[in-house]
């Protein structure tokens, strides 16, 4: 098995390219200024244990102290910058990771532990609320960019202390009768721990990994409570104290996904990221133990909780969680496109998490159902995460604005999560293009989830092959493929037939393809005698709707793996954020070639002439006593100028925008 | 000013008519059936002051003890009953009330006290948690109960013992340095005071009322701070303890209307019930005080505050509140049929307040837009609170079934607000059929608000004057109207266009007709040569459909004030709570004469042959990449059978159910 994190290492990106372009500014702009926002909020000098004033500032949400993320934005940061590292030397970012390694080093107590705020502002108070409080949450992300930095140094510098800290964390938690029967409220360590395993092979970070999701949701874990019960007993809390951000039902740890054990979840609930987060980790742990019962329960709870968000709770984008509350899952196909519909939230780094999970998904099973999610999410909720410039990233992604929330971006946030998530996240990039295997000394096999313009080079014995796609993707759907091999190496490749396509042709042509579970096969065989071959998807810019049991009434304009929105920069006359308009689907859908959008990229718009009509609302004092409104047309007629959602609000305005747009009722 | 409660006396049902039916079931059935749950739950001997079982039981939700709403269940069924032992002696029903009478005396306490909670359970808490815990709410009722009681008896028994704890609650509350700035969580003492000053004309129980409604919201009412927060940091509560019901925004106190003072508030808020009783309360004062500066600002806001609510936060039925976690409003346009379209709650009690509220609001303003949704709500969320038999109930009102929530009743519920609120409001029908003004020692001007067969007999001097209407209203739309009156008294009637009305004929004709505000002026000159005459207002099956801002692409079959349903029992077909069916809304609406419903009532039903066609909406583990959902028909057709909404759940069956029905998207 290979370590699903060494891929990206050996994944080419060329810089006129689609991916290229935006790693090249997240390298050069974007870390940068996280860099510098890192320091200018007091983040990066935190781990020196010195207090600082917002540490006084009382909680925006109880019992979450402001500040409590702090150590995770830092190692997010580490962990991105170390990726890019490894490819491209950047000497501030290089001496910024180095004193902040230094930091944290010096922040480590006596007995392993490494945590900001339980040292500076609540000492004696560690382990104390696993349920609110993201200590291991931060744990796990430190191990995580321990893992980056090892990878990209070579040197144990941030490795050694983690790997103090985590057997700390190994003495602490598990099922002995002296040790907490907990775990985190906030996943994100059980993942790490995995990523962790896959390096140091020490059965010991496997099998905390293990019981942290093995004892998640127990009803009586300690002494016959609930472990997040037991916890909030023993800090002398009352009856009525609970976070407001809870949802409110029979099962209090929903919000966590600690209702039930992970294996009797019927479906994919509470906070977004945390069910993403905890997913992911499930998935590694089913690619990294033998088969057996305990694997394919979880097996089974993956594919019921997957299927369960893909198909009644995911937004047309790809983004997840409608509600703002807990910021995460609604009630199935309870999908509202804004706050001022009902709901949306589809965190960014909700996304992120689908994608992580997607991949861990492909190496249990090839199906491209996954990574046709994947690819959906990494095009648009992803992607519209960060301006086109680098400098300003979302925290929501709703899928249309509303006075209430315009369609816009920020150049940082007091809970900065998604920021130097998105960083990390293109960092990683090639992780999520191709998965390859070694399966006898002399046989590599790749299995192609994405395409784009890339380049791969595997390496087998003492030799190596490359594979390299040539391709404009998304702007066309034909790609190239060249494989350099070796002679005594057979390369066999799996090429993804993506769920939207409706045809495809390869080029020479393959005799009796075989397409299983979504991928194309294409033998060792064939591929050396045609080390150069194409594959073209045709692209043209479609109608989608969101499931008919979300009662959404609209429609929005797809083309490959891109969703589109219109904004008020392409559609000037817009004023209500698009809420009136009705869109004549019978009008056919115009490819426009935009260069006007950004100078470095053409951009395929789409224009659907005079489709806009209007619905005539008169404001009125009165109760309603509405016909079916299909009646209440306006005599106006206008033009619809989609562009990429990802494009949207680069370019200043007024911040409207919508992908779903009301069509006529019959 | 006439008493609007005063109305009612006058008024009589013929037991053969649509209303007088169900009184009768009230009073013969309904009246012994709730007299027998207060005494099984423990309710009716809870004035004796001991303690009961289920005192003990842990609160379904913090911090309100389960029995907190005791006093205030049995002071809604003594109000109740003594409206109909006017009309009718039940020996059974006048013991209990006297027994009742007699324990509630008892309970009183020394200074004047009588509230069963804190006197039995939490003694010396009292008035410690004026936002949670209904003391004043409890009171409110209590001082109701004891008006109708007084009108009924002619006794003090009741009134004495109230009128000492309202003496009680003037010493203890106002702007005096020594009292408590503080006013109730749930409005209702507010309007049970006006009522009461109505009676006694005592000017403290007015300002009373007056310093509860213009102190609420006050940010800086105690010691600069909100009275909530001053009362919650008395009670030594933390940051973190608040009701998991409270609405999660920047103003905890949205949930009681508490948030801003009233004439601030920019839009109805909150609990749907505390909203409806506290403006029905400041509707009464501006019906009371004489003009000024802060009646036109009271004046002002209700009418600010109705149009939101009717305009954008109501549903077809009437029913208010689409958001069950705060029994109240969501955002405009928010209206979800069912638990599983997002929600919708509509509760029976919030539609009693639209009621109540639109009453008053034509005691201050003559318009038939308040009594249009007045009979909205009449006929369609209140009505369908109770079963046809009189002995089941409901709590809340979707325009949808679900899995989670079947259309059906209930005997009963541990917080039995609705049921005994039902009872009461069949008592004080006849105060919404109309209101009369003596002008002149001998004018007498009746406004005729609803058509229902009834007559009403006004005082006039020595003399009297009675008005008959005869029909079968809401089966037809034809009303004879019969006048009585001595030769000396002039009569003038305004007769309420509906709102719905395409048109009207009276007969004989009227030269020159007025209609202003929606009436139709009937002056005295024509009334004296036309005592007898009819007004016809044709009724047609025709279709409704909420706002288009709601989104929910549906239409509704309505039939003059009556809105109609679907459901499973004339629909057998039905497997999926209507869910998948697409009403084809150019198929034309026959009536049909149903006495297959009810054994004593004609029902007009609706049928739409053939008009059902269906959603293929095929299962899938993925996700969902439809096109808009038009193209998803499957190849099968029904007829649709509508009956009213408020006689749904009557015949058993599967508790399917359906107001609004998917339309074809075009």
């Amino acid at each position: 098995m290979e370590n699903p994190q060494s891929s990206y290492t050996h994944t080419a990106f060329p810089s006129a390219s689609f991916w290229g372009r935006r790693r090249d500014v997240v390298r050069t702009v974007t870390l940068p200024f996280q860099l510098d926002m890192l320091k200018k909020t007091g983040r990066y000098d935190a781990f020196k244990l010195k207090w600082h004033p917002s540490y006084s500032d009382p909680p925006n949400v109880w019992p979450v102290p402001n500040h409590l993320f702090w150590d995770s934005d830092v190692a997010k940061w580490i962990e991105g910058a170390c990726y890019f590292l490894r490819e491209h030397e950047e000497p501030d970012i290089r001496a910024a990771i180095h004193e902040l390694v230094e930091m944290i080093r010096g922040a480590q107590q006596e007995d392993g532990y490494l945590n900001i705020h339980f040292t500076v502002v609540e000492p004696g108070k560690r382990f104390s609320n696993l349920r609110d409080k993201h200590e291991l949450y931060n744990a796990g992300h430190l191990i995580e960019a321990a893992l980056a930095h090892h990878a990209c140094f070579r040197t144990d510098g941030l490795l050694e202390p983690i790997l103090k800290y985590v057997d700390l964390l190994i003495r602490t938690f598990g099922s002995g009768s002296e040790q907490k029967h907990g775990y985190p409220g906030h996943p994100e360590i059980e993942l790490a721990l995995l990523r962790l395993y896959r390096v140091t092979q020490d059965e010991r970070h496997l099998q905390l990994a293990e019981y942290f999701l093995s004892e998640r949701g127990n009803p009586k874990g300690v002494d016959g409570q609930h472990f997040y019960a037991a916890e909030k007993e023993a800090r002398g809390e009352r009856e009525g104290e609970w976070p407001v951000y809870y949802p409110r039902d029979d099962a209090p740890y929903r919000y966590s996904q600690a209702h039930l054990p992970i294996t009797e979840q019927p479906t994919v609930e509470g906070h977004a990221v945390r069910a993403m987060y905890l997913l992911t980790a499930v998935a590694d742990l089913c690619a990294l133990v033998p088969t057996g019962e305990a694997k394919t329960t979880y097996v089974d709870s993956l594919h019921r909780l997957w299927s369960n968000m893909v198909g009644k709770k995911m937004y047309l984008t790809g983004g997840i969680g409608a509600i703002a509350r807990w910021e995460g899952f609604g009630i199935n196909y309870f999908l509202p496109q804004s706050t001022d519909e009902g709901g949306c939230y589809a965190e960014t780094c909700a996304a992120i998490g689908v994608v992580l999970l997607a991949e861990r998904l492909l190496q249990i099973e090839l199906d491209a159902k996954f990574a046709d999610v994947m690819e959906l999410c990494l095009y648009n909720a992803v992607l519209t995460g960060m301006s086109h410039d680098g400098k300003a990233f979302t925290y929501t992604n709703q899928l249309a604005s509303s006075d209430l929330e315009l369609s816009e971006r920020k150049d940082w946030f007091q809970c900065a999560c998604c920021p130097p998530n998105v960083s990390r996240l293109f960092g990683y990039l090639g992780g999520f293009v191709w998965t390859h295997k070694t399966v006898e000394p002399n046989q590599v096999e790749l299995d192609i989830h994405l395409y784009t313009a890339a380049s791969i080079t595997v390496p087998v014995g003492d030799s190596k092959v490359t594979v390299r796609q040539e391709t404009d993707w998304p702007s066309s759907g034909k790609v190239t493929f060249s494989v350099e091999m070796p002679s005594e190496v057979e390369v066999a490749l799996r090429l993804r037939i993506p769920g939207w396509a409706t045809e495809w042709t390869l080029e020479p042509e393959l005799a009796d393809p075989v397409v299983e579970h979504g991928y194309l096969t294409v033998p060792p065989p064939w591929v050396r005698s045609h080390p150069r071959f194409s594959l073209e998807i045709p692209m043209a810019a479609r109608l989608v709707a969101p499931h008919p049991y979300t009662n959404q009434a609209v429609a929005a304009v797809a083309r490959g793996p891109i969703v589109y929105c219109v904004e008020d920069a392409d559609n000037t006359w817009v004023t209500d954020h698009f809420k009136s308009v009705i869109f004549d689907t019978s009008v056919s859908l115009q490819e426009v070639k935009r260069t006007d959008i950004f100078a470095d990229e053409t951009i395929i718009g789409v224009c659907a002439v005079d489709a806009a009509s209007f619905l005539h609302v008169p404001e009125s004092s009165d109760a309603w006593y509405g016909t079916p409104s299909d009646s209440l047309q306006a005599n106006k007629k206008e033009s619809l100028n989609f562009i990429p959602y990802y494009a949207r609000a680069n370019r200043g305005g007024k911040g409207m925008m919508r992908v779903g747009i009301r069509v006529q009722l019959g």
